[in-house]
Parts: C-alpha cells; sequence; structure tokens
C-alpha cells in the first residue's frame, strides 16, 4: 500500500495543540499508512514533550512554523503578515505536492484567503465554498422523482463565505454536485437552494436570482427550494446556501442533538422508575446516542481548491479533531481513483453556463 | 372570569380549514371561557359542515370572508387586492377591539405588511418580528454572569425579515428584551446577537454594525456574540438574528429533533435484543419524545403591533395549530397583567437611543 502523506496545522483552533496533538497521535496507531507532517510554532514544544510522540512513532513528522494565525486575526492580514504560520506552511506543503493534503482548526477566513492564495480556486470559480455530508433519515429512496437512494446530503456553504452572490451560490451548486458525481459515482445529482419558504418569491432576491440561474442556465439537475426543517430528510444529493445560513443551520442542529440527548439524561434519573428503564436499555441508549452525536461529524472539505484542504470545528475536542482527520485521510486515499484535476474538469461540465 | 375573544383565521396555511377548524374545535371543548371568532372564505363550509362544530360550541362564532390570502401572494398585492380576505379581518377585528388577539397560519409576509397596515408598529420601531421562546438545556444559573436563572431563551426574528438593517436588528434586541422584562419579570434580560463566531470581526457588516449600536447606544445588557450550536445552552435571555438566519436556525433544529428520534425507532426495531429493551424502556422513551416534540413548540408572537398577533408554522397539522392557539390564549389571558399599550411603553424606555 502506497504512503499517504498529511499536513497538520497544529497551532489553529481554540483548543490548538492540546486536543490537535493526541488526535494525531491516535491517528498515527491507528493508520500505519500515512504520514502525518505536522506544523507548529514554539509553542506546541512543551505539548510534544509531554506526550513525547514524535519520538514513538515512526510516521510523524514535525515542523516548526514561524507564527501562528490568532482567531481574530483578519483575513487580509493574515495574508500580508503570516506567511509562515503553521497554516500558511501546510497549504504550501499541498501546492508543492509535499503532501496529498492538509488540515486545519483554524480560522477559516484566513484558511479560505490563504487557500485561494496558495492553491487558488478552479478555473470558473470565484471562492471556495465549506462542504460536508449531513445524515439524512433513512437510506430511503429520494421521495420527489423516479430516482437513486439518497443515504447522505451534502450541504455547502458552511461559512467560508459570510455573504455570496446568486453567481456563486449557482458555483457552489455546481461544486457539491461534482463532489457527489465523482465520490458517489451520482450520474444526476439533485440540487436545491436553502430558503425559508418553498414559494418562488420567498427569500431574498438574491436566492432568487440563484434559482433562476440555476433554473435557466445550468445543466444541473435543479429541484427549486428547501427548508431547514427539510435537510435531513433526503430530499436532495446537494443542499446550497451562503456560509452564514450553512452555518448556523449545521450549529443549530447540533445544539438540539446535545439537548435531546441531555433532555434523555434527564428524563432518565427522575425518579426510581426511569432510572431503572434507562439502566435496562443503557445498550440502546449508548448505541442511538453514538449514531446522532455531532461530534462524528466534524470536518468539512473546503471545496474548489486545487488541493485537498479540510477545516476542522474551530472549538475541536481530540476526539472531534480525530473524526476530522479520519475525513481527509479518507478523502486522499481515494485521489487515485479521482485526482483533483479530475475533480476540476467536472467542475468545468458542471458549471456550463452560469457564469455567463 | 371574564370572556376571552381571540380571532382565528381559517383559511390561512398549507393544509387550511382542514388543520385548522378541528383545533380550534378542540380549543373550544377545553376553553370554555374563550369565545372563538373564525373566519374564513366560503372554501371553509363544507369543512364546517363535516364537522358540524359550530352548531355545537357555544363559543364559537363564524364569520365569512371575501377570499383567501394565498402562500405566494406578494405581500404588497396582499394589501392591495385582499383587504376583505380572512386574514385582513382578523387583523381588523384586534384593530377594532372586537377581538383580544388574532391567529393565522397563512403567508408571512402579507401577515407582516396586513399587520402593520390595520394595527401599525410601536412608535421607534421599523419592523414587527416573529418572536418565540425556545428550550434551553436546564433551569440553570446563566454561566457568564452573577445572574438569574434561565429556563427558556427568547430567539427574534425568526422570517418576519428576511433582510434587517443593524439598527433594526438593534430594535428586535429592544423588542425582545421587552416581551422578556414583563412577561418573566426579568429586570435586566440579557440580549446575544446571533453570529457564525464570537470574534468581533467575524459575520456579515450588518451584524457587527448592530453589535457596536447594542453596546454603545443602548441601555440593554448586551453580552456579545453567541453561535447557532448555543442557542439552547441558556446563555441569553434573549437571541437577535436577522429572519432568514433565525428561520434556518429554528427549522434546522426541528428537523434534527425529529431526525434523532426517528434514529432511536430505528435502532429500537434492530434485532431482537433491541425491540426488547426498548419495550422495555418505552414509557421513558414516550416521555421524552414528548418533551423533545417540535410539535408543541408551534407558534410565534408577531412581536412590536399594537395588538397581539400569533403565527402558526405554515404546514402546521391540527395538534400543531392547537399548540399555536393555546400560545395565543396564553398571552391575551395575561392582558390584565400587562396590556398591549404597557408593552410599548416599556419598548420606549428599551430603545434607549439606538434609533439616534
Amino acid at each position: 500500500m502506497s504512503v499517504l502523506r498529511i499536513a497538520v496545522d497544529a497551532s489553529g483552533g481554540d483548543r490548538g495543540v492540546r486536543s490537535i496533538l493526541p488526535a494525531v497521535d491516535r491517528a498515527a496507531r491507528h493508520y500505519a499508512n500515512v504520514e502525518f507532517h505536522v506544523y507548529g510554532d514554539t509553542s506546541i514544544e512543551p505539548e510534544i514533550e509531554r506526550c513525547s510522540f514524535a519520538q514513538s512513532r515512526h510516521n510523524i513528522v514535525v515542523h516548526r512554523a514561524g507564527v501562528s494565525v490568532e482567531m481574530d486575526d483578519s483575513p487580509v492580514s493574515a495574508l500580508r503578515h503570516k506567511r509562515d504560520s503553521s497554516m500558511a506552511l501546510v497549504l504550501k506543503a499541498v501546492a508543492d505536492q509535499q503532501v496529498d493534503g492538509c488540515i486545519s482548526a483554524g480560522n477559516t477566513g484566513a484558511l479560505v484567503a490563504m487557500g485561494m492564495h496558495f492553491l487558488s480556486c478552479y478555473e470558473g470559480l470565484e471562492r471556495p465554498a465549506l462542504c460536508k455530508a449531513i445524515p439524512v433519515v433513512d437510506a430511503q429512496v429520494n421521495r420527489y422523482k423516479d430516482s437513486h437512494i439518497l443515504t447522505q446530503s451534502y450541504l455547502l456553504d458552511l461559512g467560508a463565505n459570510a455573504n455570496c452572490s446568486a453567481k456563486q451560490l449557482a458555483q457552489f451548486a455546481a461544486l457539491g454536485a461534482t463532489l457527489c458525481a465523482v465520490k458517489d459515482n451520482q450520474s444526476q445529482p439533485s440540487v436545491r437552494l436553502l430558503n425559508i419558504g418553498r414559494e418562488s418569491l420567498k427569500g431574498s432576491s438574491v436566492i432568487q436570482q440563484a434559482s433562476l440561474i440555476l433554473d435557466e442556465k445550468s445543466a444541473l439537475r435543479y429541484d427549486g427550494f428547501i427548508e431547514a426543517d427539510q435537510i435531513f430528510q433526503g430530499l436532495a444529493d446537494v443542499i446550497v446556501c451562503d456560509g452564514f445560513s450553512g452555518n448556523i443551520a449545521l450549529k443549530a442542529s447540533e445544539g438540539m442533538a446535545r439537548l435531546v440527548s441531555h433532555r434523555l439524561k434527564q428524563a432518565a434519573c427522575d425518579g426510581v422508575i426511569n432510572r431503572s428503564l434507562a439502566w435496562l436499555a443503557s445498550p440502546l441508549i449508548k448505541q442511538w446516542q453514538k449514531s446522532i452525536s455531532p461530534d462524528q461529524y466534524n470536518g468539512a472539505y473546503l471545496l474548489g481548491l486545487k488541493g485537498t484542504v479540510v477545516k476542522s470545528h474551530g472549538a475541536a475536542d481530540q476526539q472531534q479533531f480525530f473524526y476530522a482527520l479520519k475525513l481527509l485521510i479518507d478523502q486522499v486515499s481515494q485521489h487515485a481513483k479521482y485526482p483533483v484535476n479530475e475533480m476540476e474538469t467536472r467542475f468545468q461540465q458542471a458549471i456550463g453556463s452560469i457564469n455567463n
């Protein structure tokens, strides 16, 4: 088996090295065929010594970076002043083909700006987008059409672009459809726009304009608007929105998943009878809680760059960062099947006359 | 006990009379001291005959409206051409003080436009906002400050205004704080703005501007940004956002609540052991499912109008519409404690120099 190489920005995120290094350590044990290139400024050294992991794993290489990008750095300032940061170095390692992909839990705006600078966007794409697969109610047949079986939906953008133009939304639709076509082998993925109603007059003028572009100018299978209470119902392969709405949708649903889990625990402690019932049913409840835990969905593709980049949630703990590493490794291990430039070629076809 | 009077728009919503009339029938049995004035066009008559409810209940009065506002009518056209619609008539009934409050499941844009026309907004408020109480993880002490105990948070706007200016967001903060102060007797409710990050540079320029206004010009207790995964954590009494984001946050979390419930059912059917465990724990699971069901949270206040208006989800079924009726009845039954004009007076104080 050929060796895969990934670069890890160890200084990003709210918890920084303290969650990232142990996650890398765990992943290095788990994936013996992956080489982990870890980039961090001097602040990571005490932590490296503490868990003394680099010494003990043959497949971890530590690289020294000059500085860190902070969560409150502006994208412009990070790009201008922090070119020797761990974030910049992992992106450069991808650009120079020293690694197959990279991951960061750092400042999203800076990651997007640096990603565009060091890797560039696909031809015809204005901005990259954060995208992830979300779970749906069932491996059910898509209810609307003749159609294939849907086991997940791709949601994008999730926060790379707080504001989007109608054209950018349409480009994201092509981007999501390309991922779905290449990765899941869907010949004609269905696409919908997230909106606050299904009627054509609903939402902002930007979203109405995007709907028109997708309807009239794209070769995509565009099925109209979808409301946020339907995003987990498996009604579309790709659901498109601006980064503000997507981030809100994703995080609000994570918050709700935690609330219902909390409520179940609460109900299970309420009196002797409930405690006994909960004890009896605990294997079932544990299995279910694992299946809905938002932790395992950490990690999103930064899609549309000429290189593979995964963004972890900034507040990720060790377990969550491990899942994001897993997502990156799964992605780069499929490069043999669909190389990055194959994605770009397919994107050019999907985009049709959206840009005209 | 004095008689309360409410007006019901029976023609609004996706399911129209078929869910609304049975819900009214049920509510009329339940609330003998409430007079239900039901407004509908001719299309409601077969349904009235079918359930023959008006005859059997002394506290239901049916009124004939000329037309219905359709879900795809534009607000302007509804306001111009449908002044004898059931939606217009329920609002007029509030304006003329024939009833204490009204409810509609119809077109939100039209309801807002007609509400502003027939009832007017509070002095100093540009637009009304949809607001509702959302559940939080616990009756816990607010973690951030000295502070009071939080059992719910108010989220607004939920879809009355797809786009908002910074000033409008600040006005909504004052509106939510007023509701919280008057209804829950909070002397200094905490207010936060929903954003895609907590750092000051995050989000759109509108939201940054709103943050500045709240910080510098308002007398409200403003505690900064909150992310969507925290909205159920009880970190603020009032959470403010534009109607697009609020609608997405609320509906995405409803979708997630349904997904996790579905997943639990699925896990409970998976093999003989799980089926037995689920059977044993079914009282616990039912109790929990009832506590998290989004159905019971149907209904939002259309806040900031000189009259009490509740909006039901357009797709509400009978059970859900019943909960929205309950919300309206609870609200109007508290008018003795805090009349509508008391709300407006308090709002004027809360708004401080936001508008300057």
